[in-house]
């Protein structure tokens, strides 16, 4: 494995203290800001001199370069505590150019997805790919590989294969463990992944966890979660000793609900960050990145200097990071320059002492390994393979919500011939189809009201990330089928045998090897293209696709082994 | 070296997993106490479930022994974040049965005495014994081994040493860095040093250091101070990002001054905890240990909360003890039940989930290596070594001041008789002798009234621990010098060619291998004795007799290179 080694910026030492006392001009100075300073919470009119990537010294001094921030605020660059790139559709090397844009200088990322497609070269491909990026990228080493029995993924981590990792100087400690059953039944496997990252930090994954359950998990080491959806539940974990991880992203936000807390001063903020856990790349341009959590919390009524700790002090204490989160002597110059507290519009961002504008100057390199591209091996599938045999009725239908990734059962009565169902205005197809071995397993639903015609289909589908197709008739579901066999996965739209929008994700089924702007262009006509084959205006065709496969989300699921509910574990026959 | 390999106490973890879920009875249960909750700083009321040495559960549980604390207040283990254990003249054996009773279950030495004078071997014989204490015993290794050029010591520990402690478990990072004009100086192997222990924890020691002398030292990785004397210094390296050991010692009293800006809400509290750094086990005794602090923090009107997280939980994140510092799930068993939390008094302390009392019913177990004893070796003192040939006039006299360390400088008139300083009822006789290799080096000096008779010695003299006589007569000098020499090291008063007190103090010539309760009575008699020759009541005798050699204080200093006034840095002549 190539270790992660960047062009080292650090200077001479002797140089260096020769600036911090003064006796030298530092390189850059930044002069006339107030500080915001982390280990007290002030803001302070000071000035930051900056050698190389580190800050030397906070006080007066003279630089080089010097630039007058009279009027202006200087907060350390926002971290985002947990992330799934994957999400985005972007490499990390294109993602990571979005957010430094706006002041998000560090991310702690779970490379879940792509290890659940690819195994330990996900892992590589990832932990290679910091060295491209413009930001301190680090890892969490995905604890749930496969995430469960109910289907089939791409490959297996277990605690031998992440202990190679355990020690990588990216890897800050073991992913969410979702496990949570594991936990309470002592699973040997899962305890050696937890001993493996003893010392460092945990994460954890765990919805309305109360009580004895949670003390139990926090007995096995757990130091996060960024699962709370309400003040008492948050309330709950902090008191349990968990770190709180407050998420925004595109589906969960959670943000206003955990806030108010925070704002009556009924609890301490030193142990909260805030996180994206998966963000859409669209949302990320129009709505922000960490800045969104920074400028929604102070609209809510929160202290800004704690709204701006949240960002940056406090996620580099959870995870360990030394080097990070302070604007003070010793620490990397990792930084955002900020005429408004409140608007959180950046005018400069600093990533080890250079500006992102130099920073992202230079277009991007974006080194792709085979490995982790042509992921989708599936059996041939067959017209009779999609046929679905209705032995009773009603039978199990699944009804999206809009707006959520959750979704309701229902037992209904659907259009039949010849002993097999068949689309119609009102129900459509489901099939699931394992996409890593080629093993030639199908699962099958039926959904409610979710398009009009026509066939839709990805590759992305968590956790295991097989083939997913919805369609109101086979003929479209197969071409969808054999599309993005075709291109190596991705998102495709199929209206009257032909294929009307697209969107390739060579790497993995999961990313794009496209530019961002590329990349939202067919979001956008993806995102027409879905609405002109009738999926409402209020259902995310993104979102609804890639969590109806997954196992652990209650309701009915579809995964490549069949029809489950998730609620009683059960699968189901029609 | 022997690796420190305490019995485990460790459960199955099904055991402690069916415990913390309630399916099983804890081994045992504390109940219905106000628990503080170091992650809120809320008291609540709960019970504490306890499987071997760690805490399973906070909430309602049931145990196979179970103490019903009704009325009665749980707090984590008290944390002494920077002490030297050989101040107390004791073995850490001992020493920490003393302050485990009063609640303080971790310790984080500082072995720079018995380094100084038995380099690694000392090293080794304190990190050994760790394995043999009630409490959590930690290292910081001694960066400044000699702490200068203007004595001799008996040891030099540079970089290369060093380094093979950096991984020891027990070794949570580098020792207070004394030699500030070496960090300012850029010296290789204080870089080094620095170097080796990068992502540990680095004590500094600065006292009076600020503006950009402060950044500098900051920029080089310190990362606690604990030399604060006022306020203003104290908010000025908080604010530079080291965080603060309030120190009260024997000696050394800040926290009176220290606390008001944490009373007035005007600093945050996370980057600080307490320190005793040199405290005698007789004023450990009348006055407590870190019980001590938070009493005293409590009466000055600091919020009892954050008294004791100051004691705990802050100092564990400090030094990144991350199974310490806090009364939760997954944390060890080290807690102190008391009844009032203004009083501090503990009801019941618990290490490792066993009482205090159990663990001090046992003898104490005190291995002592001969590495570290025999450590006296002076060449042959002769009468005419002694005598101080004087000259000019008036001479550089040693004033002590009472109650303090530093010394000041005054000229005046002598008794001279043949050209040789004779001792009178205001000026006595000092002499510094090396005594690690027995190269005959004496210096010499002359004090104003600190003696009307006899003469008083030891071989406890910062940071070098040569032997220091103060003397009326060369007779009784000499017989000091001898009665050290033969018994390995200690405190000797001779009077009328007669020993009338001695502390023996075998290990290393700083530490006796009696018990705190014959230490304590030989420290009464010795006092005693000290008086009856004429020591001024104001006056410690230990501690002006240890202190005088120290040439990083002010004043003027004898060392076995001569009369040194240091704070020219230059040797003086008569």
């Amino acid at each position: 494995m190539k270790q992660v080694e960047k062009k080292k910026v650090r200077q001479p030492r002797g140089l260096m203290i020769m600036s911090a006392l003064g006796q030298f001009k530092a390189d850059l100075v930044l002069k006339n800001a107030n500080v915001l300073n982390v280990f007290t919470g002030e803001f302070m009119p000071r000035d930051v001199a900056i050698n190389g990537d580190t800050i030397i010294g906070i006080g007066e001094y003279e630089g080089t370069y010097e630039y007058d921030l009279s009027g202006m605020y200087i907060v350390p660059g926002f971290i985002d505590a947990h992330v799934h790139i994957e999400s985005s559709m972007l490499t990390p090397q294109i993602f990571t150019r979005e957010v430094l844009k706006r002041g998000t200088t560090t991310l702690i990322a779970d490379p879940h997805e792509i290890a659940n497609v690819c195994g330990e070269d996900g892992l590589k491909y990832m932990l290679d790919a910091a060295a491209e990026c413009p930001v301190n990228l680090y890892y969490m080493m995905p604890s749930c590989v496969p995430a469960g029995d109910f289907d089939t993924a791409g490959a297996v981590l277990d605690a031998a294969a992440l202990a190679k990792y355990a020690n990588h100087p990216s890897v800050l400690g073991l992913g969410e463990v979702m496990n949570t059953a594991g936990i309470m039944r002592c699973e040997s496997d899962l305890y050696q992944k937890l001993a493996l990252f003893h010392s460092k930090t945990i994460d954890g994954h765990a919805p309305m966890m109360h009580g004895k359950a949670l003390q139990t998990y926090r007995l096995a080491g757990i130091t996060t979660d960024h699962e709370c959806t309400s003040g008492e539940e948050a309330a709950e974990k902090l008191r349990a000793g968990l770190a709180l991880l407050i998420r925004e992203g595109s589906g969960a936000r959670n943000l206003d609900s955990l806030i108010q807390i925070l704002i009556d001063g009924r609890m301490q903020t030193q142990r909260i960050a805030f996180c994206t856990d998966d963000k859409h790349v669209d949302d990320i341009r129009t709505e922000g990145h960490i800045d969104h959590h920074i400028r929604r919390s102070i609209q809510l009524g929160l202290d800004p200097a704690t709204a701006y700790l949240m960002a940056s002090w406090y996620p580099a204490q959870i995870y360990g990071l030394k080097h990070l989160g302070a604007v003070a002597a010793g620490y990397q110059a990792d930084l955002v320059v900020l005429k408004s507290l409140y608007d959180v519009q950046p005018k400069m961002v600093l990533h080890k002492g250079k500006t992102a504008c130099s920073l992202l100057e230079k277009a991007p390199r974006v080194s792709i390994a085979p490995a982790v591209c042509d992921t989708v091996h599936i059996a041939p599938v067959k017209r009779s393979d999609l046929r679905l045999r209705i032995n009773k009725d009603p039978v199990p239908v699944i009804v999206p919500i809009p707006r959520q990734i959750i979704t309701k059962r229902v037992n209904e009565h659907v259009h039949v011939r010849n002993g097999y169902f068949v689309s119609d205005a009102c129900h459509q197809k489901v099939a699931v189809i394992e996409r890593h071995h080629a093993s030639g397993n199908i699962g099958l639903g039926i959904i409610r009201g979710f398009l009009r015609t026509g066939a839709i289909a990805a590759t992305v589908g968590h956790d295991a990330h097989n083939l997913i197709v919805i369609g109101t008739n086979d003929t479209d579901m197969l071409l969808a089928i054999h599309a993005l066999n075709e291109s190596g996965g991705g998102y495709v739209i199929v209206k009257d045998q032909s294929i009307v929008a697209g969107i390739e994700l060579e790497i993995a089924g999961l990313m794009s090897t496209h530019s961002a702007d590329e990349l939202c262009r067919e979001l956008a006509l993806f995102t027409q293209a879905a609405k002109d084959i009738g999926i409402p205006q209020d259902m995310d065709p993104y979102q609804t696709l890639s969590f109806l496969p997954l196992p652990v989300l209650p309701g009915l699921r579809v995964t490549d082994k069949g029809l489950l509910d998730a609620s009683s574990g059960n699968f189901l026959t029609y």
